[in-house]
């Protein structure tokens, strides 16, 4: 357990626990964001992954795309974001299913090939780690791309679910800002 | 016209026009981002706007994040993004419904009344101007917040097309950082 303090201080203070055990952090990380922290997170994560060899930040729309660009703006590299949706002016997609358990539906991820290059080493970055199947559907693009990955970056990890393991199980590198241990009756552990 | 010389140098040398008038700029603005240029894009949208009156910077996914968020770290005040699907967590909403050319589809936008209040005074920033539908959306939901808005800052301006007319007419403030005047014959005009 290593969590960033300025994180843990915010969601202790902010965050809700819905019923069900979801975590409600949208006043300060995905829908109002505070830059000034998003800013922080993107210098720890530099900090975390200095010794990694990376050359490319990649995330998943939307929620991860602060995030990743305060790393980016942190360690002037590149950003990619895949998308949810194929966009019209698309070529030469990567593209693979990926299941949202909150909202029910399957999503069809995707990214370009011009992004996604044999001879990228790419750090992946997200808001949430719960199950890790954004995660490795990530995997999957940058598989069909033929690119390596150097590890993978959470702001927000709920240990209770399964999605650290299958990482670390695939042989990945996982760092999380904040490792939630419990959400139950209302209450966030940490 | 106030072309924002590091982005129209990078426009010119790195954009593509493809046939029917679409400008290609996903290798460095909306699939693959540079964060020194997007942060030297939120510095600018600051300078733009030093004099204006607003207390939060809106935006909408997903495009829009990363240089609302970079005006957020240049000037400390929180972004917010509206979203394009309504989300499970998410009650007491602001929407409304914005055509979107590109995919020719209805698109419901959506924002919590939480984080849109009848004392905010937004400053609106998104990557592309073309016939301002989404920014009509968002000047729709921020009637529904009742809240203020002080400007409109936009990447890129397709002048050609008629949103800016529609905001100045609606009495809004308007700052592009690029103005395209014709994507004719693949050729990018500023």
């Amino acid at each position: 357990m290593n969590n960033f303090p300025l994180l843990k201080d915010r969601i202790l203070s902010e965050g809700k626990c819905l019923d069900g055990g979801i975590l409600k952090v949208d006043g300060f990380i995905n829908h109002q964001m505070d830059p000034d922290l998003m800013m922080a997170i993107g210098k720890e994560f530099a900090e975390r992954f200095k010794d990694s060899d990376y050359n490319k930040i990649v995330t998943i729309e939307a929620s991860g795309i602060a995030p990743a660009i305060a790393m980016g703006i942190a360690t002037h590299r590149p950003v990619v974001f895949v998308k949810k949706k194929k966009p019209s002016t698309m070529q030469n997609m990567l593209s693979t299913v990926v299941h949202s358990f909150t909202k029910n539906i399957d999503v069809t991820i995707c990214a370009s090939k011009e992004f996604l290059q044999p001879d990228d080493h790419i750090l992946v970055i997200d808001d949430f780690l719960a199950r890790g199947n954004t995660a490795q559907g990530i995997i999957e693009l940058a598989n069909q791309a033929g690119c390596k990955i150097a590890g993978f970056g959470f702001v927000i990890e709920k240990t209770f679910q399964n999605g650290r393991k299958l990482l670390i199980d695939g042989g990945y590198r996982v760092e999380s800002l904040a490792q939630i241990t419990a959400l139950e009756g209302n209450k966030i552990s940490f």
